[in-house]
This record gives structure tokens, C-alpha cells and sequence, in this order.
């Protein structure tokens, strides 16, 4: 508890003064003002948070928060709750899409167990709280002070991995039915129907899918949540995982260094955290728009666009190394691009061109 | 003449055996059925195209289609002419938005003189057809040979990079009033209305939109176009960048090697080779949803959905770079994931796990 509050007050803003002045290093480039488009948004967002125009990215990472979720007895998944250890298993060795694609650009992977029933392999990072939470349609998932932990151990992860020269981390998760949590937490924070907020997945049937939104619905109600109060959400219908995620994301603030968003379980849990302290969106990257039809809502609600549209539902934190190759994109774009200046350019046409192209 | 038809007549579908063979790849591997969406429709694109399950990008250029359009004196554009050639020789310095993307991704940048108004710096591959094409008001922008010519003059281009063991090209563009030339183009072959098809851009006001409008609706009329002759479209209202832009997707049909599409102008000749031949299509990769109005519904004309929402305006090709990361990470996810079977999986989980997560 006392990591969560000394965190959360070390929370500020990032820096818009530099904000400012990268906006106004953009607008020299030779280019029609804002012609870049998110690339611009991004290497600003970028610059504010590190308080430097110029960045590079030497070394970064994803890591995946794996735990299990007792609600998975009450029928809301057609996948047998051991694959969540089957894939922390070979997240480890390499073998999965998120270890896949991460070898790809260069990222390093940290698989944590924070509540996986049984245990992985070597190289998985044992931080397990419980076996699996509860069943949340008999109780709450997880005791306040579990929940408050889960977020902890992500603070320290993700202040270990920062200390530890990562410039930037991505957010990943292992966890059989935790489009339940998130759409259960989702629908707490904000009010939005299950009925959005809950998807159908591949190969559910009507019946399933009535019976997940049900669940959902019935273990609102049966855990009377208090809505205001986010960790009292994710304690009594999320997971450990979503709590973990969450802390990554406080210490990114805190450290003031950036952070990637993957998709719905992710995005969930970047909302818990902005109900914790606003000021986390300022350090928060989108990626991709999942497939998973809360999504789309989802990202309106945190107010983040994200920059890709690849249809992909694989979960696991596998938008991440595909928004930090276009981070690193924007980064070197802003540094290397030429300016009006440089190509001797007369005012008039460059008030021109830079109005319009 | 003789080559456009000799190319046309060579274009034939990709191989629908191989594609296949790699969506059966795909879900052989340790994720649900098309969980990494287009991710993985990519790269069975890509193999339908090569003809191989495996593939690997060795060598990337994007070609730069410069050209002067006529039409800028009926004054549908902000900026000042001489800026195509400014930017032409600027991108052959490196210091352009495309040619600093092209660095960072390791693609090579080909810019082409297709019909600059005024001679650009060495490096410049000098194919002028005419200085500038003819104001389309006053009569067709080119005749119908010129047009062929510029055409020819791509596939030609196209044809000795692919044999120079390129693998795959992208597509840009520079030519003040290019929006226009195009948003006429594509209303000439669909029909749709010019409040659609064209673009305010930044910086223009109303009674600049007006009359952007009114001369492509003139333009039209006076030339008497047959919208169902493609060459006839371009010769009288387009440029001689869309008819290069469409020679090289002739060139990557034809050789069987893939193409990517930029933004308006680049998809705009997309339209204009799938005219001339449907079976182009199989070859052309979009990139990004450019946020020039009309964008959105050419891309659902062309039925080529964008991988990337960058809201990027730049033109210039800059779209294609990103979109060589994501096809490249596509290829290499596909040959470097495990499988259901090295993991060991039992064959019940393996179904469950496929259907859903």
C-alpha cells in the first residue's frame, strides 16, 4: 500500500514546455504543417515525456502479466484454463506470437507469474499471489489487499526494467478468461452496457455468449462494487493480471518514461489506471485497434487513437512491437528530416507549402 | 503501345495453391485461427504472389512518380509550381519526409522525371515526356500516346528493379495540383461525386473549394471522357504521375512481385490499373488511410483496406515504409512461429485453443 500512494503522488504531468518546443522543431521540417500526422503526435508525446526533443530507443521490452481467473468454472471460455501456463511456457521459449514478434524488432520479453495455477517453467518470473483468483459469482475475485499487491509488483517490474536502462516497455498479459474481468471492470468504471463492452470471441455460441454477460452482470451485482473506487473494481470482478498492468503503467508515470498499450485486457487495465490518477494518459502509447468489439469504445473512452487497424485478437501484448516500430520511426523521422531553412527555400513559398501541399 | 499490351496480356492472378498452402501454415501455429488478422492475410497475400510459403525482404525501393499538372493555373492549389521540382531535388539530397522514412527502413528511393516543369539535380532519373501537361480546361492535360507513354515509362521502371533483384516496391509521387488531377480521375471512373472524391486540404478556403470542384466538374464535361476507356481518363483530366504510378503495378503484376500504394494519388492510379486489368489487384498492398477526404472511399472502391490510421497527408510515398515494417514483421512471424505440435499440445485443447482464446 504504501508503494501504491508514494507512486501515485510522484505522478505529474510530462513536460509541456518541451512538448512545445518539438511541436515548433516539427513545423520547421520541410512539410506541410502537420503532414505527419500521428507520427508528429507521437514523437511530441514522446519528447514531453522524456523532457528531451531528441530521443532514441536503445533498449525496450514487453512483459507479460500471466495469471488465472476463477471465473472460467462459471463457463465464460472455450479454452481449458491451463493454457495460460501452456503459453507462459512458450513465451519463455520463443515460440509464441508476442515472443515471435518481439524477437523481430529487437524487444526483450518478461513473463510474470502473479497468479497462475501451477507453475511455469525457468526464466517465468515468480511473483504469484494465489492460485488463480475466485470464482467472482462467489465472491469477490481477490481480497483488497491482493489486488493492491498485483499492482505493486507491477510498479516494482516495471521500476526495476526502467532502472535498468529499458526506454520503453510494452504491456502484455497470459490469462483464460480475462475478456471477462476486463469487460466486468470496463462496464464498472463506466457504466457502459456488457452488452458492448462483452464480445462474442470466435466460436462462442449465443447460449455462451448470453451466459458470459450474465456472468458478468450477476457478479456486479452480487460483489456490490463500488464504482468510484477502481481498485475496489478490479479486487472484486478483474484480475491479477489487469492489477498488474496497471502498476506498469504507474511506474511508466512515475519514472516519466513511456509505455505501449496492446489491446482490450491492456486498454482496461490503462483506464483503472487513469481512474487512479489522470495524469498516467500522458505517458500511455496506443497501438492497435483489436479486434475484440469493446475495443473501438474502449479506446474512445481513454481518449487514445490507437495508430494501427490489423484486425488481430491474439491478446498477449502482440500490438506492442508493431507500435514501437513506428515510435522508433517517428523518433528518427524528427531528427533526420531536413528543415526550410536548409534548402534555402524563399518565405513566401514556404508560408505556402507549409499551409498547404 | 506494344508494351502496355504485352504487359497486360501477361498479367495473370497470383497462385491461389500457394495461398492455401500458407493460411494452412498459419493455422498450424500456437494461436487461434486468424488471431493476428492481417497479420497473417499479408503474408498469404505475399505468397500467393512469389509463389512461395516462405519469403523474405532483401532489397526495398519506392519509385517517386514527379510530374507538373497544367491544371495549377486554374489555381486549385496554394502552392507555388516550381515546388514539385524543389521537392525532386530534395529527395535526391535525402532531405525530404519520404527519403528519411526510406533511411530508417532501409528502403531505396527512385525519383523519376515524368514531366517537371524545369530540369532537376543529378540523381534524378530524367523520362520527361513534355514539360508540364496542359491545363485540362483548355483541352486534354496530354494526348493519348503521351499518356501510354508515361505508363510504359513505369513499366519499364518497374520492370528493371524487379529484375535488379528488388523484392518489393512502393509507390509516391510529387506534383503540385495532384489532388485535383486525381480526385478528377477517380470521379471520371466511378462516377461518385466530386464533393467526395475532392479534398479541401489545409489552408484553402471555401471559394477556393469551389472552384477546386468546378474545375474538375468542367474539366470533365469539356474533354467529352469516356469513363470506361481508363486511358481516355487520364490522358484528358489525369497526370503523368498516376499514369507512371500505374505502369509500375502493371510491372508488379506482370513479374509477379508485390506492390505497396501510398495515399490518394498512389491509390488513385490503383483504380486506374485494376481498370485496365482486375487481376492487378492481387499484387497491390495498401498502406495507410491517408486523411485526405476522399480516401477512405477509394480504399473501399478498391477494396484494399488499410493496415495503418496514421491521419498523414504528406504524400510523396511516405505511407509505404511503414507499410514495409508491418509486411516484413508479417513474413517473419510466419516462419518463426511455433506450432501446436512442437508445444506438444493435446489434440481437444488444440481444437478449443484454435477456436477461441
Amino acid at each position: 500500500m504504501k508503494l501504491l500512494k508514494e507512486t501515485l503522488d510522484q505522478i505529474t504531468s510530462s513536460n509541456q514546455e518541451i512538448r512545445k518546443e518539438t511541436k515548433e522543431k516539427w513545423d520547421s521540417l520541410l512539410k506541410p504543417i502537420g503532414s505527419l500526422g500521428k507520427l508528429e503526435e507521437i514523437s511530441i508525446k514522446y519528447s514531453a515525456i522524456t523532457g528531451s526533443v531528441s530521443n532514441k530507443i536503445e533498449k525496450k521490452a514487453i512483459v507479460v502479466m500471466a495469471a488465472d481467473n476463477g471465473v472460467v468454472e462459471a463457463g465464460v471460455s472455450n479454452c481449458p484454463q491451463d493454457f495460460t501456463l501452456v503459453l507462459a511456457n512458450a513465451m519463455i521459449k520463443g515460440t509464441t506470437g508476442l515472443a515471435t514478434l518481439g524477437k523481430f524488432v529487437g524487444a526483450d520479453i518478461y513473463t510474470v507469474d502473479l497468479g497462475m495455477i501451477g507453475d511455469g517453467d525457468e526464466g517465468i518470473i515468480n511473483k504469484k499471489i494465489s492460485s488463480g483468483t475466485n470464482n467472482f459469482l462467489k465472491g469477490p475475485a481477490m481480497t483488497r489487499d491482493q489486488c493492491i499487491r498485483a499492482i505493486e509488483v507491477g510498479i516494482e517490474i516495471g521500476d526495476s526494467l526502467y532502472n535498468s536502462a529499458y526506454d520503453i516497455l510494452g504491456t502484455g498479459e497470459l490469462g483464460i478468461g480475462n475478456t471477462t474481468t476486463s469487460a466486468a471492470v470496463f462496464t464498472s468504471l463506466t457504466g457502459i452496457d456488457v452488452g458492448i463492452t462483452c464480445g462474442k470471441g470466435a466460436g462462442i455460441t449465443e447460449a455462451q455468449y448470453e451466459n458470459k454477460k450474465d456472468t458478468i452482470i450477476r457478479g456486479i451485482e452480487i460483489n456490490k462494487i463500488d464504482r468510484t473506487d477502481p481498485i475496489d473494481v478490479v479486487a472484486k470482478v478483474g484480475g491479477y493480471d489487469i492489477a498488474g498492468i496497471c502498476g506498469l503503467y504507474l511506474s511508466a508515470a512515475k519514472n516519466k518514461k513511456p509505455i505501449v498499450m496492446d489491446g482490450f485486457i491492456s486498454s482496461t487495465a490503462g483506464l483503472v489506471a487513469m481512474k487512479l490518477k489522470e495524469e498516467v494518459k500522458d505517458y500511455m502509447f496506443p497501438s492497435h485497434l483489436s479486434k475484440e468489439p469493446g475495443a473501438k469504445v474502449l479506446a474512445e473512452t481513454l481518449g487514445l487513437e490507437p495508430m494501427l487497424n490489423m484486425d488481430m485478437r491474439l491478446g498477449e501484448g502482440s500490438g506492442c512491437p508493431l507500435a514501437f516500430q513506428l515510435i522508433e520511426t517517428a523518433l528518427f523521422t524528427l531528427d533526420n528530416m531536413g528543415t526550410y531553412q536548409g534548402e534555402s527555400i524563399s518565405s513566401e513559398g514556404l508560408v505556402d507549402l507549409r499551409e498547404e501541399k
